[in-house]
């Protein structure tokens, strides 16, 4: 048989069999392969139209709320403007993070999708992508504790009022929440504060991709420092060759002191 | 032509096309439509072995830290053992929990990354699988706030130290690593501190499959109960029709006061 012969036998098998069988043979057979040769992280990030984010990350918020939003709003509008590989990551599995993750309180939700998201566009595991977005990652933490927020108004708001903008002192969901309530005096489960929420997770998405357009055109400098007063305390409780006894660089005199120095330790009451 | 002359020569061509341009042509037609066909959630458990859990997550915290450990110790394991559609999630992705999202202090890694495994598995975008999931993550929280930990014994510890076991009171990395720092009097940046936060990523991926492999055999009860004084709490600050000035469920004493009743007011201090 001749090689041309043998190449069109087995072509048309090939092709039979494709034919018969239809793509399901492909799905099956391809799927597990090609879904393990996702590319190791950073994935590279596509500018993105911002106001496409903060209206996706808004509605997200009423769909899955703040983690979800936040979350989807970025790598939802990945998946549709580049596909593969965004699109093996389910954005619905980012509703795990909703009120401080499960309705805990703990860390606002908004922050960890949006965290998560700049971690994918920027990070890896290597030491040198985790300080990449590591440094990104903290600025949109001090933004969310130094801004007063919600500072994003929608284009058809799902609740047509003013939202008055406070000040969180936190990235924790319980704290943010619990200083909103107190100065505005609604209810935590009133329509107002789902709609201060659902601006707050536009506000992170929107910031996020700033700091990703800034990293990516190597203009980033961080808008947020550390305050001084949790400068103060990082030297000698964070310092390696020091009292070390702690971790983090969230704002200290939220919880810890009102500023006032003991007398006697010279040190702030906690 | 006969249609089976015309099936051979379409055949041929196509077989002959394949051949010719080989698997880039179908990873790069096929992968966007393929993984936009992720099954929604939740994705299918398949019972683990907890000893192979737990290793992974504990030598998954020295490559990634504790959110990726946690994470990567039960769904690096449905990868290699059922492949799609869990290959296309990049387990590195949740690095970006280390220490509290990226050393922020902020909720612990360990809880992030298992419950975010938890919601893959159980949860999904309805009120009713959100409620499924959460029901199971707040169980998690409990544990990692009530029991004392660590309790995993490493097979070949990287460290091999008895390593203290303490109370954590709250799911927040900066309050539970201080703690933890206060009652041993190792640094922050200790090897020790390393080592008990490797054994604690492991005590949480093998406490997230237990409650796993409980919810799947539909005997759940959860273990870990809110305590009394919480309740007390949350009955006027978090009741719909009572203060509800705040959101939350995490351990109100830790922060909040101290047991003691002011004797005006009737209410504890702050």
């Amino acid at each position: 048989m001749k090689r041309r012969d043998a190449l069109k036998i087995f072509g048309g098998m090939l092709g039979g069999s494709l034919l018969l069988t239809g793509s399901s043979w492909i799905a099956g057979n391809l799927n597990a392969s090609q879904t393990n040769n996702i590319p190791p992280l950073p994935w590279n990030y596509k500018s993105l139209d911002s106001k496409k984010v903060a209206e996706r990350a808004y509605s997200g918020f009423y769909k899955g709320r703040c983690c979800y939003g936040a979350f989807d709003g970025i790598i939802g509008c990945l998946q549709d403007e580049v596909g593969f590989p965004f699109t093996g990551i389910p954005t619905e599995l980012f509703v795990f993070g909703r009120s401080g993750i499960a309705e805990t309180g703990s860390t606002c939700g908004a922050l960890i999708g949006a965290s998560a998201a700049i971690f994918l566009l920027t990070g890896g595991i290597d030491k040198e992508k985790q300080d990449r977005a590591y440094k990104l990652i903290q600025d949109l933490f001090r933004f969310y504790e130094q801004e007063a927020l919600p500072k994003y108004i929608p284009e058809k708001p799902k609740l047509n009022a003013e939202i008055k903008a406070t000040v969180a002192t936190s990235p924790i969901c319980h704290i943010s929440v619990s200083r909103w309530c107190a100065q505005t005096k609604f209810k935590a489960a009133s329509k107002e504060r789902d709609e201060r929420c659902a601006r707050i997770t536009a506000d992170c998405a929107l910031y996020a991709i700033k700091l990703l357009e800034a990293e990516y055109k190597g203009t980033f400098k961080g808008a947020y420092p550390l305050k001084a007063q949790t400068k103060t305390c990082m030297n000698c409780h964070e310092k390696k060759d020091a009292l070390n006894n702690t971790k983090g660089n969230m704002e200290c005199g939220t919880c810890h002191f009102d500023g006032r120095i003991n007398k006697v330790t010279k040190h702030p009451p906690y």
